[in-house]
């Protein structure tokens, strides 16, 4: 199961809407086919690997990190072609959440006689999956916020200088952040002060050819027609409020949708309804203190990543979020660290914030 | 070596102002006896070694971290002592930066026929003594400054609470690092704000009844008479400028100092001197932004201890250094990561300022 869990993290800049999903054949104690879910519309993880054991399938074992499907989408259901390969036992890490008529691969199978275990190593194919999971559970993607800041805090000086605090190497594991990410969200002072591509360019990172949707909120769309990223591949959603005329943007790559307003600006929560409902699974902010800071205060993010400088930058320097209601320690916002890593010459931390506040 | 480094990290509470020094002597491949220096006035670790040994010291291989002494100061010097016993080398990880009459204790021993080696795991003999280094050769204890904050870079709430932001076990660490330190320094609005004991309390440290010298900065003499520092074992430095009266303080544990000013403040800068002139080899600076900032601003902090919390307070906060002159990214001061460790649900990192920049 780790060879299949490590086989679907291969899909993971490329299969997005669909899961990760990878796949073990072992007959006698012999791996003899393997494969992982590439691209949506692609065959299915099971198919490769059994297209690749041929004959071997029969009697097999197979470990799929996910739930076969029993649904015929833009590829048929798995869980027959397990059945009609003679696989003889299938093991999976987690269900599948996305059931959508009721019937379930695992039933399927266990139906024809196959003998299904569900369960092994199954936080970490959950973990894999997480926007995934949100998205089909909870109508929401995951939503991680990404900031460069100094070790004292700071990610720009007052003046707006920022360019760069932390070094090629952190940035360059952005790009790799950005292409598992279906959409990008930043907000409109970012646009207006840094003009940012929010797109993977970085030569190294096969997406094959999908670039995340960039995202900009921008209540009273002051998006202008000359930024960047309106002539990139990709598109670009503009969140705004009321009813702005959006005509000029007919000619660029960027649709114009209007959300309600919470307290005066686009309401974040419903975009990311929005976001969900469009197949994203995860969602990357690259946003200055006031996008990042609202999205904090509403309890709308899963996930803090900060790529933090070996430097120290001051006082008269822009933190990373404004926060305006969080005026007493019990206001504050627990994590728990999942992952501390070296990047280049900064430090990469991963944490997760604590649900139960 | 490796153990006769080990060895003398067993006088970090307890040596100062002298240096850590541990001695393994070996002798046919068996360790025959070993030492370290535990207290001012007491043996030194070659002398705890030689006792140790008895006759298996004739013939022996010396492993010093420190080079020998060669001065009659409390105690005999050591070098006579290793050729009375009849070692025959004597392997040293660093050279005695303190040589007060021009003997060297190498020089004694190599005039005597002993075989004689310097450098061994020199850079790490070089890290445990730095204090020591550093006031001997500069004239000027090694700087510490130690802070807890969240992962955002805030010490406090604006309201001033900060009670608490790290874990126990984070606050039981910084005891640690009071207990290696000669003197703890902190300014007038911390001791106001928070009426800091600054002492080591912890049970389970045996400073041998040392305890820190207690600095407060405090140019215009603020400091009350009821703070709770005078009250305790130990002494307390408070440093001003001008001729203040400092008749109230004679009957508490306190000593005012008069110092020249910078820029209307006491001068940081001649503290520290006084502080090395008075045999203190690491200051642990404990003190809000304005203290903190001055020190950094003028580059008269070494290294950073940074306990961090799992956690993010936001922007209605207090930062860790006030830095008015720091206004543009080249006047950012960086660091080298030198340890990064979880303690308790925190992560402390130590870092060393550059100090070529």
């Amino acid at each position: 199961m780790a060879r299949a869990l490590r086989l679907a993290e291969r899909g993971r800049y490329t299969a997005h809407p669909n899961p990760m999903v990878g796949c073990v054949l072992v007959n006698e104690d012999q791996v003899v086919g393997e494969g992982f879910h590439a691209k949506t519309g692609e065959a299915h993880a099971e198919v490769h690997a059994l297209r690749a054991a041929g004959e071997r399938a029969r009697g097999a074992t197979a470990y799929v990190t996910l739930e076969p499907c029993a649904h015929h989408g833009k590829t048929p259901p798995c869980s027959n072609a397990l059945i009609e390969a003679g696989v003889s036992k299938v093991i999976v890490a987690m269900r599948d959440p996305f059931v959508t008529d009721g019937k379930r691969g695992l039933q399927i199978l266990a139906d024809a006689g196959i003998s299904v275990d569900v369960g092994l190593m199954q936080s970490a194919a959950t973990a894999l999956n997480r926007g995934f999971v949100n998205r089909v559970t909870l109508q929401r993607p995951w939503v991680r916020v990404k900031l460069a800041a100094s070790i004292d805090g700071a990610i720009a000086m007052a003046s707006g200088e920022s360019q760069w605090i932390t070094g090629a190497a952190a940035r360059a594991d952005v790009q790799r952040l950005r292409a598992c990410s279906g959409a990008v969200m930043t907000g409109i002072g970012t646009v207006l002060a840094d003009d940012p591509s929010l797109n993977v360019r970085a030569a190294d990172i096969e997406t094959g050819g999908l670039q995340p949707l960039r995202v900009v909120i921008d209540s009273r769309l002051r998006m202008p027609l000359a930024a960047s990223m309106l002539a990139l591949p990709g598109r670009t959603l503009i969140c705004c409020t009321g009813s702005p005329d959006a005509r000029d943007f007919k000619k660029t790559n960027a649709e114009v949708v209007s959300f309600s307003a919470h307290d005066g600006r686009v309401d974040v929560d419903a975009v990311l309804q929005e976001l969900a409902a469009r197949g994203v699974n995860d969602v990357l902010v690259e946003a200055g203190p006031g996008l990042a800071g609202h999205c904090l205060e509403r309890g709308l993010v899963d996930e803090l990543v900060i790529y933090q400088a070996p430097s120290v930058l001051g006082s008269q320097t822009i933190r990373m979020f404004d926060t305006p209601a969080m005026t007493s320690l019990a206001d504050r916002k627990s994590l728990t660290i999942t992952d501390v890593r070296r990047i280049g010459s900064d430090t990469r931390i991963t944490a997760a914030f604590n649900k139960s506040e």
